[in-house]
C-alpha cells in the first residue's frame, strides 16, 4: 500500500513516496507508472485510494481508446469508482479530516453555468471526470480531488461499498428522473451491472413489483436471486418484440408504468415502448445503439414519455444512507477482487470484459 | 340549417326537423343522411351546430377507412372539430340555457377509472370520441352531447373560432406537457396546420424565439406571417440532418429547449433529437412514421426527454380565454369555407386533401 | 349481522331483510334504526358491511352536531371507515362480483366540475361523501355505494385492514402531497392516531429518519413501538418553542425536510415551522385551532411552504397494496372491538371519545 | 464618474483614481467615503456602477441598523440594485470585455454546498449579498464582482432598467414558485414596489386577469396604470377581511388562484387565504409582521398552500429578455433620481423613506 508501508491517516508530503497510477498507453495496453500529484487547493483533500471498481466505459476504453464522442489522444489515468481514506485536507476544508473514509464523486463542475447554478450540473459543459480524457481517472494510490466531492462513509459502510456509490447513482438517478415510487411497477430490460442496480434501486425507492427480462440465464438468475419479483428470458430477434410484451405483461399481472432499457438497442426499446402502459415512461440507461429504430409514434400517441440520463447528480448522500441502512446490499454484486500490481490490473481488466459470471471487478489498494 | 329554415334558440322537438349528417360510408365516399339523435339524458344539452372544421384524421378516415388503430367498420359520422348553438338542456344541466353559443370538446371519458380520476381522462381506455369508430362525429345539423363538454362562447369569440379549439387543444396540450413558458426557446418542425397551432401556442404561452422548419416556402411564408422569428426550409433528406442543425441553431441564436416535431417522420425527429440542447425536450405532435430510424441514444445522454401527446384534457377554457383576449388569433388559418350539401361537403373535403394553401377548412351549417 | 343471519354471498333482496344503521339524531345520542336503500344503479353495488372504524369527526358530530362548516340539521347515519362483503352488483358493474371482499372509499364526486376532471376530486364542491351532511354515513348493516368506489381486498388483508384504508389515505395523501421519499428527513407533530399513521406511511414512502413529537408518554411509547426513530415530549407553552425545536434538531442530527403537525394548534405550527429546514415543507394535517398565531414570514423567508390536504384521492390501491405487501401494518393500531348493537354503539364511541389508550375503535358487524 | 473624468473601458488601475462609496455609518447616518476594492480573482470583473436603486431593505438598514436577522455591526457599504460597464475582467473571464454594460446579480453562493448543488443558491447558508453585512453593497464608484453574476445588457435595454433587473427578480422569483402562468388568475396585496413589480412579472407570465388591492388611492390608480384588470381598496382592520374578499371575488369574477402577499401582515394574509380558491397558493413576498394571526386552517383545507420566497436565483437572464422584448416596463416605476454626493444622498434616502409617490429611487453615478 504505497511503497514506504505508510499507515492511514499518517501525513504524507507530497513526493514523500511514490505515487503510482494505472495508465493507459494504447489500445489494450494499462501500465502501471508514476503519477504527479497536483497542488492541494483550500478547497481540496488529498485521498489515499483503497477501492477502485472497473466500469464498462472503463473497458470500452481500454480496447478502443474511446467512448461516445470521447477520445484518448494522450495517456491517462484511468478509474473512476472509488473511495479511499484522507491523507491532507485543503486549508478551507472544515467538513473532513485525515483518517476520514470517503466515497468520491468523479465529476467537477464549473459553478459557474446556467446547467450549474439550476442543479443540473451533470450536464455542465466543462465538466472535469474522472477518467473522461483528457481527464485523469482515480486508479492511483493517491488523489486530489474537491472536498465537496468527498462524502464521508459512517462506519458500517465499507470502501469497497463506497467505491459502489458511483454505478449505484446512475440507478438512482434514473430512478429520480423516472420518479419512481411506491406505486411504480418496473420493467427493467437487460440484467448486466446496470439493470441490477437499477433493480436494486427501483425496490430501495418502493417500486411493489418489478419484472427483469434478459437473454441470458445466468443473468436473469442472479436477478432473480437479488429480488426481482419475475423473470422473462427474451432474444434478440426483433421479430418477437409482440409475443414477449405479452409474457411480460401476464409476468408483471398488472400495468408497466415505467421501463427501464438498461441495454439500449433497438430491440429492448422497442419492447419497452411498446410494453409501458399509456401515461408511463421509458428511461434509457444502457448505450447499445447510437441510432435505433423503434415504434416511437404509438408510444408517444399513448403519452409515454422517453427519459434520458447522463451520469447523476446529488447522489452520493442518498447512495450512503441506502447502503448504511440496508435498504440496499450490494455486496453481491462484487464478484472479483484483484490488488493493485501490473498483472492484477491486467486480469482484472481482462475479468471485467471476458468472464461472464463477472458482476463487478473491485481493486483493493 | 335544417330544411324547417328555423332559427337559432327555437326549440326543436326531437324529429320536429329531419336531422341531417354527413355519413362515411365508403372509401372516398361521404353522404349527406338523417341521422337519429340519442334521447337527451338529464346532464346532455342538444347543439344545433354552426361551425365545423375538417381535421387531418377526417381526411385520412375517407382515404381508407382507418386511422391509427382504428378502423371503420359501419357507416359513421365524420367532423370533430365544432362549435353551435345550445336548443335544449336536460333537466339537470344548470350551466347552459338555450341559445347559448358553445365549443363542443368531442370526448366522453367514463369517469370511474384510474386515468380519468387522476385527472388524464385524455388517456381513458373507454373513451368514446367524435368520429373515432364506433362513435359518431358531429358534422351533422345537430348533436346531443354532455353539458359538461360544451363550453359557452364569449360574445367576442366566434362559432368559427369555437370549432377550431379542438385543434387549438392539441397545441395548448402539447406546450402544456413540454412545459413552455417565458423562457423557452421553441423549435417546431413542419409548418402545416398543428405546426402554425403550436405556433401560436407556443407564443401565448410566452415563448421568447420561436424558429419553424419545414420543406415549403408557402408554408414557411405562412408561419412567418404568424410571427415565428426566423424560417428555415429545409429537405426530406436525413443526409442533411447535421448541415440543417447548424442552420437551425444558427436562426435561433441560442439554445433549443424545446422542440415540437408536428410532421413525425425519421428524419424530423432526427433534427429535432439533435437540435436541442442537453436538458431539453422533443415532443411528437405528428404521426408521419409509425416506426423510426432516429439516434435516440445521444440525444437522451443529454437528458433530451421526448414527451408524447394524445388529444388534450382541460384545455377549453384556456382556449376560450386565449381567443377573447386576442393573445391567439385563429382567423387567418380559416383559409376556405363551406355550405353543409352533398356537393360541398365533397369539395370540402377535396380541397382540405388537395389544395396547397388550404391550412383550415370550415363548414358553415 | 342482519336479523335473518343471512350469510355473505347470499342474494339480498332490498327489504328482505331490515337494514339496521346508527342513526345520528342529537347531540350525544345515537340510535339504531331502519334504514332504507336508494336503488341499485348501473354502476353501484351493494355492500354488506363488516367493519367500520371510528373517527375523531365521527365523535365530534356526535359531541357538537357539527364539524368544520357542516351541520347536521336531519338525523343522519353515521360511520365513514369501512370495508364489507359485496352482495349485489349493478347491471353494468363489472370489476366486482358477490362475495367480493371490498374497502369503501366514501366520496362520492361530481365528476363534471373542473376539479374532478383535474384529478383533483376530493376538492370537487359536490362531492357527496359518508357521514357529511346531509349525506348518510355507512354504519349500516348494508350501503348503495359506486362500484368504482370499492376496492377488492386481496385474501391477506383483513376486512378490519380494509376499513383502516379510509384513515390511512389522509396519511397517504399527506405525504404524496409533501413529497416525501428515500430522502426526506420527516418530523411529526402530535402521536394521536393521523400521526401514527403519518409515521407509519413515511416510512413506507422511505422516509429514512422520523421524529415525532406530544404532550404524553404513552402516545410517544406506542410511536416507538411503531417505528419512530426518536420522540420528544414537548409541553403545550409557546413560551417552549424555541427551546424544543433545539432538543428535536438534536433527535433528527439532521435537517427536517418536512414536518407533519397533526395536531393544529398555534404551538404545534410555531414549532413545525421553526424547526424546518430552509426550503422545506410542512404539512397541515390537524385542525385544533381554526386560527393560529404564528411566526409564518420567518419561515416564509427560509422558503419553507405550509401544505394543505383536505381528505385524499386516489388512495385506496396504493394503501391496499401497502397493506398486502407488510410496509405498512395497521393492525396495532386497532385497540378496541365492538359488535353493532344500541348498547354497544353507544360504549364504542364512549371509548373513542374518553379512552387514553384507544387509538382506533373499529365495530365488527 | 470618479474625479479623474476617465472614460469607459480605459483601464483603471485599483488605487489610479480613489473610489468612493456610500458607507452606512451609523443609524440614519450615510458618509460617502473613500472605499478599497478587493484584488480581481480570475473569474472576477471590475465593475464601474452607472445606475443604483434604493430598496426597502436599505431604508430600514439606514433607520435601524438591521433587517430580519441581520445587523449591522461595523460601517458598511449599502446598496445592491445596481448596473454599470465593465472596466477590467479576470484572466479567465472570456464572456466579458471592458466597456459591456451590465447588470449585477448580488449574491455569490458557495457552490459547494447542498443547496447550491441542487440549484437552490438562494438558500445557501454561505451567501455573501451586497449590503447584507458583514458584506459590503454597491453603492459605490466601482465593485469587484464574479463575472458569472454580471449580465450583459442589449442595447436597448438601459442601466437604469439593468438595475431594475434585482427587484424584479424577486417578483420573477415569485410568479414562479408560485407557478403563474396564462391560466392564473392573479390576486396581489399591496401596491407598493414590489406589489407593483408583481403586477408586471404575473402579466408576462400570461396572467389573464389580475386584481390588485391597498389602502391607498394614490398606489392603486399607479396599478391600474400599470395594467391591472381591477383594483379593490381596503382598511387596515381585520373585522373587514370576509367583506373584502367578498368585493374581491367579484372584482376577479372568478376564481382566485395565486395571491401574492406583498404587504406580508396578519390582516393582508387573512384576506389571501380566505379569497383564495380550494388548490390554489398564496405566496408570502412582503414582510411586515414576523408574527401572524391567520385562519390557516380553513385555508388548508381547502388545500390552499402557502408558499415562501427569498430572494431569487437564476432571474437575470429572463428579466433581461422581458425587458428587451417590451413584455414588461419598468421605466415608469423609476419615479426620482439622484446622483452621487454626499447631499443627494442623503436626500435620495429621505425621498425613498417619506415622499408618498415614490416608486423607485434611483442613484446615476
Amino acid at each position: 500500500m504505497g511503497k514506504g508501508g505508510m499507515s492511514v491517516g499518517e501525513e504524507v508530503k507530497d513526493g514523500g513516496e511514490e505515487n503510482l497510477a494505472a495508465w493507459l498507453v494504447g489500445v489494450n495496453t494499462l501500465k502501471i507508472q508514476p503519477f504527479s500529484l497536483p497542488p492541494l487547493g483550500p478547497h481540496d483533500v488529498r485521498v489515499r485510494m483503497k477501492a477502485v471498481g472497473i466500469c464498462g466505459s472503463d473497458v470500452h476504453y481500454l480496447k478502443t481508446l474511446k467512448c461516445a464522442d470521447f477520445v484518448v489522444e494522450e495517456p491517462m489515468v484511468i478509474g473512476h469508482e472509488c473511495a479511499g481514506v484522507i491523507e491532507e485536507v485543503g486549508k478551507e476544508v472544515k467538513s473532513l479530516v485525515p483518517g476520514d473514509r470517503v466515497a468520491l464523486e468523479p465529476g467537477i463542475s464549473c459553478g459557474r453555468c446556467g446547467y450549474c447554478k439550476e442543479g443540473w450540473y451533470n450536464l455542465c459543459p466543462a465538466m472535469k471526470f474522472f477518467a473522461t480524457p483528457p481527464v485523469h481517472g482515480s486508479l492511483a494510490n493517491q488523489v486530489v480531488h474537491p472536498a465537496d466531492l468527498c462524502f464521508k462513509l459512517p462506519d458500517d459502510v465499507s470502501l469497497e461499498e463506497g467505491a459502489m456509490c458511483e454505478p449505484l447513482s446512475v440507478a438512482v438517478h434514473a430512478c429520480r428522473r423516472a420518479n419512481v415510487g411506491p406505486e411504480t411497477n418496473v420493467l427493467i430490460m437487460g440484467a448486466g451491472p446496470m439493470g441490477l442496480l437499477v433493480l436494486l434501486a427501483a425496490r430501495a425507492f418502493g417500486a411493489p413489483r418489478i419484472v427483469i427480462v434478459d437473454v441470458g440465464d445466468y443473468r436473469l438468475s442472479v436477478a432473480k436471486e437479488l429480488g426481482a419479483d419475475e423473470i422473462v428470458k427474451v432474444s434478440t430477434n426483433v421479430q418477437d418484440v409482440a409475443e414477449e410484451v405479452v409474457q411480460i405483461h401476464k409476468a408483471m399481472g398488472a400495468g408497466v408504468d415505467v421501463t427501464f432499457d438498461c441495454a439500449g438497442f433497438s430491440k429492448t426499446m422497442s419492447t419497452a415502448l411498446s410494453a409501458t402502459s399509456p401515461g408511463g415512461k421509458v428511461c434509457l440507461v444502457g448505450m447499445g445503439h447510437n441510432e435505433m429504430t423503434i415504434p416511437l409514434t404509438p408510444a408517444a400517441a399513448r403519452e409515454v414519455d422517453v427519459i434520458g440520463v447522463f451520469r447523476y447528480k446529488n447522489t452520493w448522500p442518498l447512495c450512503i444512507e441506502l447502503l448504511r441502512s440496508g435498504k440496499i446490499d450490494v455486496k453481491p454484486l462484487i464478484t472479483h477482487r484483484f490488488g493493485f500490481s501490473q498483472m492484477e490490473v491486467e486480469e482484472a481488466f481482462e475479468t471485467s470484459a471476458r468472464n461472464g459470471t463477472a458482476i463487478k471487478v473491485m481493486f483493493n489498494l
